[in-house]
């Protein structure tokens, strides 16, 4: 048997970060940059205030105090935005709000609060033609903000690789970029298969059961960054799968970056993704759930992850073979979620020689919502699926808030013990 | 001036859950379920096998062993989906795949592992007609998963107040259900104000900058699970920007949940957002970033966020009075980031009386992307803006992972202070 390490390595493997695009900034949002962004100007481009209040001389208000003010004429007024350039000279003032330049001649800003009008019947504001008090002195330079401060011509602003979030898309609008280069967003297609799936809704005739997977691993794939094509269930005829796979891999569905099966992997007469798909590795793999594993590349060039087709295997081996290489395809070097250590509060056996992913929930089973640590920080952690393996049990794997990673050679999780454990 | 908590109480008052709709599965992702998902039967629905193999009675093959066979006539065939009957009696077995309901009269399944064909020229499989041989005993009820096992009528598989996710999905897929009820995504529309701005990439005449507030706060509402309808920038003329909030609030641009705005709420001569909008309450916040805030009803009932202007002010308000509000219109009880404690690897002066919001970075700044942890697991972090208070310095917010929050009446932030800190 392959080991878990053995083959997530393999799958990854079969991922690249996918080709560059430009696209508008809000587009960009969970995708990774794919160049870096270096400003071309300097930012901001002019020295300007950082206050509301009046440029001025700082030397013409170097004595200024509440019982000392000093008088100044008000010969303009700069609101942001405006390209006016009054001048200051001795004994005058420019009115100017937060952001605009700093008119020629002066060299610092007195915030509004550090001056009352001469005319105290006019507000809070001296206007153009007035004269403006200063009750307190200001040092050469204050609350001007200097041109460049924050960037300068060949300045990185962005890094390639980075995860654009919020403060990437103000950077970028803010240095004059109305685009960025990121690499494509991934498009999956996902397949269940199986005589017995039905939509879910639908009649369930003897034998029958409602398809989940096609539902679960679309939304994974979704959840992982990428988009999914969600089709199927389609039937155990190999021919049904064959032409669909086919059909995929040809582009004739558009573009598709990989795909996922649930399903027709095992030891049955009617494995069907065993029977339809020729150029695809089926192994197994030392883990539990998710033993049977297949994956491989299509004439076609598309990359192929043939999932076990019990619901909880599915999701774990998503979680350990297929988002790491949606990830790689963001273009994300990190492609793993990140482990804690939690401890085991309740124990189980576990499979001799294989790794295991369990279902965990950090929460109380008899508490909902409260989740206990202990003096050390650590979270504990229950079976979400509690009783047998249960790697049917769907409906309780919505309790689960992560999955803990039991190393192969652990023959036995006991209360107490410490546990690798990542939230999904 | 107000505090920090006392104005997010204010803000979280304007928000309410959204009224409840039901969605496909897939567009449930991410959405909070309004209202339980209670299974009205069985699942599985049938008695079913766990294995591929063969259905059979226990006590036919209680001393089967490899040197010691049982021998059992295959009277049928049921492949996963199949709604045939076939009858189990003494000496018979019925080929089953993994799914497949357990047939009347057998009461466990021999996986195939355990199995031979007594003719070995037809494959790991005996055919209808043929003979299987046993060659290890199975208890009774051995591989078969039990109608209800998994859920029964009146249990509840999904609890309202839950973030839908990949195995919510799974879930309510595996009972039936095609659709889920959630409360409605909020629509959020974001309006940056002042003469100053061009769009990002436009030509800037002297004392214009790019507008990087709309796209920032756009993509921070969709960050946050809200559909963003970024408007703007508007001008200082106070007529535009009433004109524009009247219709935002009438419904004219379809559902608008909230409205959030920057700039024009400070102390200058022109503040667009002061002068324009009566009902909304303008409050100085003790905290830095993010003096100036303003909150407040629309007369159709539109809740309205007026943050101050500087991108790093914007940015700070918005994850302290914005996103909470956002949160729990979506439904979610806890609507706060979680913190976590962490250490200050550089120093700073705090403003006297106000708590801070500090962006910081986790990676040394000389060595981009190494995460360094202390002895006791705390990782260390640095101011983003380093070099002043830098609340315009949106291109270097980027290499922000989070925001420190630095109580009301503490000082100065030194080197090996324990800090609270939330990631962004």
């Amino acid at each position: 048997m392959r080991g878990l390490d053995e083959h997530r390595a393999a799958t990854l493997a079969l991922a690249a970060p996918l080709p560059a695009v430009e696209v508008g900034l809000l587009d960009a949002l969970g995708l990774v940059l794919a160049a870096d962004v270096v400003t071309d100007e300097v930012l901001p481009r002019w020295d300007n205030s950082a206050m509301d209040g009046y440029a001025a001389l700082a030397a013409d208000v170097a004595r200024a105090a509440p019982d000392a003010p000093v008088a100044l004429r008000v010969v303009g007024d700069l609101a942001a935005g405006s390209a006016d350039e009054p001048t200051v000279v001795a004994g005058t003032a420019v009115r100017i709000m937060t952001g605009a330049p700093v008119p020629p001649g002066a060299d610092a800003v007195l915030p509004v609060e550090l001056t009352r009008p001469a005319d105290p019947r006019v507000g809070a504001w001296a206007e153009v033609g007035g004269v403006v008090e200063a009750v307190q002195r200001v040092e050469p330079g204050a609350n001007v903000r200097r041109a460049g401060e924050d960037a300068a011509p060949g300045d990185l602003v962005l890094t390639a690789g980075a995860l654009v979030g919020p403060a990437h898309v103000a950077a970028a609008a803010s240095v004059g970029r109305a685009t960025l280069v990121v690499h494509r967003r991934p498009r999956i297609a996902v397949i269940s298969t199986g005589d017995e799936l039905v939509a879910p809704g639908e009649p369930l005739p003897r034998g029958r059961i409602p398809d989940s997977n096609s539902w679960l691993l679309a939304a994974a794939v979704q959840e992982a960054g990428a988009t999914a094509l969600r089709l199927g269930p389609t039937s155990d005829d190999p021919d049904e799968l064959r032409a669909l796979v086919a059909a995929l891999d040809d582009g004739r569905h558009g573009t598709v970056d990989g795909i996922v099966t649930s399903g027709g992997v095992s030891v049955g007469a009617f494995d069907v993704v065993k029977a339809a798909l020729t150029g695809v590795e089926f192994v197994s793999v030392a883990v539990q759930p998710g033993k049977p594993q297949g994956l491989g590349r299509l004439p076609g060039g598309t990359p192929i992850w043939t999932l076990p087709g019990n619901p909880v295997s599915s999701f774990a081996s998503f979680e350990a073979f297929v988002r790491p290489a949606i990830r790689r395809m963001l273009g994300l070097v990190d492609v793993e979620r990140p482990r804690f250590a939690a401890v085991a509060a309740d124990g189980w056996r576990t499979p001799p020689g294989r790794a295991q992913l369990m279902p965990v929930r950090l929460t109380e089973p008899d508490e909902p919502g409260a989740v206990r640590r202990g003096d050390d920080g650590r979270v504990r952690v229950w079976r979400a699926t509690s009783g047998g393996s249960g790697s049917h049990l769907v409906a309780r794997l919505a309790v689960a808030q992560g999955l803990a990673v039991v190393p192969a050679d652990v023959p036995e999780v006991r209360p107490g013990d410490t546990l690798e454990v990542f939230l999904t």
